[in-house]
């Protein structure tokens, strides 16, 4: 098995090195940089050739990866992406990948800072859109036998419910880091957790953030619902302290 | 050592068997239950001649046990209570209890969701109002002497910290569960801690949000302060929204 990874940011170089343990990747990205831990870097034409074509680029990057990566693209190379909303990405590469390449979706929904101590077990959203059924259970196949939970889910499923989990997450995380929240000798257990929330969301790049908001057809809703249980929340106070 | 524990609720009962392994503590509550394991059930004399009474009641309800218990106290006995707001008990007990009467607000910063495994290490907040140094480091000693983190604050200091830490993780608890967010195959271990942090702060009583968020002087500053920052953060993602 060999995997290209297009993009080595933050999630690529994390998700390259996790997989080096179990196939050989090669790296590319537009920056020349290093190679993460185990992997080898080379050009579009040596990840085209892979088995298949991992693209770990921002949400908002991924029709132009995509536009670059094509004219280099073996005719049955795989390709996969594994951005944090589905719905956009999977019909992206339905719309630029050409007809005769397998495409698959595939969330991992873990990084650099929930998964340090390696990816067992993990949830990993795996969505087939188009390709022979061989080549989608050959990767099925590789990512269960790394130990990733693979859970079959379509791109409208799987952004309803990452809006309401992964959407919520950052959201608070990011909220809470702009009120300034910091360590306190009087911290509860749970605030204790609130902080970690905070350092893993906001470690990620901002990007994400603003993409996991914007980009998911259901993050919008779930700000909604968050204002009203919010006003809810804050008027229920109020009438406790005028009846006082 | 001898505690009494005025109010059985759910903290109390939790409090009085975790002192119970290192006092003899009789437990009083107004509507007569069965006493928590380790315990005495007594009547508001029985408490009134214990070494020290603590007052395991909703922050709304000291000025009525205070009221209750002072008739029956005994002119040596050392009153506190274990609010989680510190300014307003303190000052009710300051202007109830009899002046030769040792005064001393704590705050166990846990409860039996936090500290399901016993309460070593917790931060213990100590408020020591009145009375003689050897009474204030006796029971200092103790509370230290049984393994919780005791921290020395004034009650202004703790409620201007408990509003950003405990006040913040209250507010989010209830705002997530009003939401209704829920356990997913998808969840991150972000999300994950939010749910514990749904489970810890929903489990305590409907009133203990309440109060936190009324009789600390602090939280409605913190509450002003989350508005600002969660509008701040939607207008960022509709500039993003209309700038594409």
């Amino acid at each position: 098995m060999t995997i290209g990874i297009f993009g080595t940011g933050r999630f690529g170089r994390f998700w390259a090195t996790a997989l080096a343990q179990h196939a050989r990747v090669i790296t590319y990205s537009r920056t020349p940089r290093e190679a993460p831990d185990g992997c080898v870097a080379g050009s579009l034409a040596d990840i085209g050739a892979c088995d298949a074509v991992m693209l770990c680029v921002a949400i908002s990057a991924v029709d132009d990866a995509l536009h670059a990566l094509v004219p280099h693209l073996g005719s049955r190379v795989t390709v996969m992406d594994t951005c944090s909303v589905k719905v956009e990405p999977t019909e992206a590469m339905m719309r630029i990948v050409p007809e005769h390449n397998p495409v698959i979706g595939t969330h991992p929904m873990f990084g650099p800072d929930s998964a340090p101590n390696g990816v067992g077990g993990l949830p990993f959203v795996y969505t087939p859109m188009r390709g022979p059924v061989e080549i989608v259970e050959r990767f099925r196949g590789f990512f269960g036998g790394i130990g990733l939970r693979v859970i079959d889910m379509s791109a409208d499923e799987h952004d309803r419910a990452a809006a309401m989990t992964q959407g919520v997450t950052h959201l608070l995380g990011r909220l809470l880091a702009d009120m300034g929240v910091e360590a306190s000798p009087i911290a509860t257990v749970g605030y204790r957790k609130l902080l970690e929330v905070v350092e893993q969301t906001c470690n990620d790049p901002y990007q994400l953030f603003v993409d996991l908001q914007q980009r998911n057809p259901y993050t919008r809703q779930m700000r909604e619902r968050l204002l009203e249980s919010l006003s809810r929340l804050m008027a229920a106070l109020s009438d406790d302290l005028t009846a006082e």
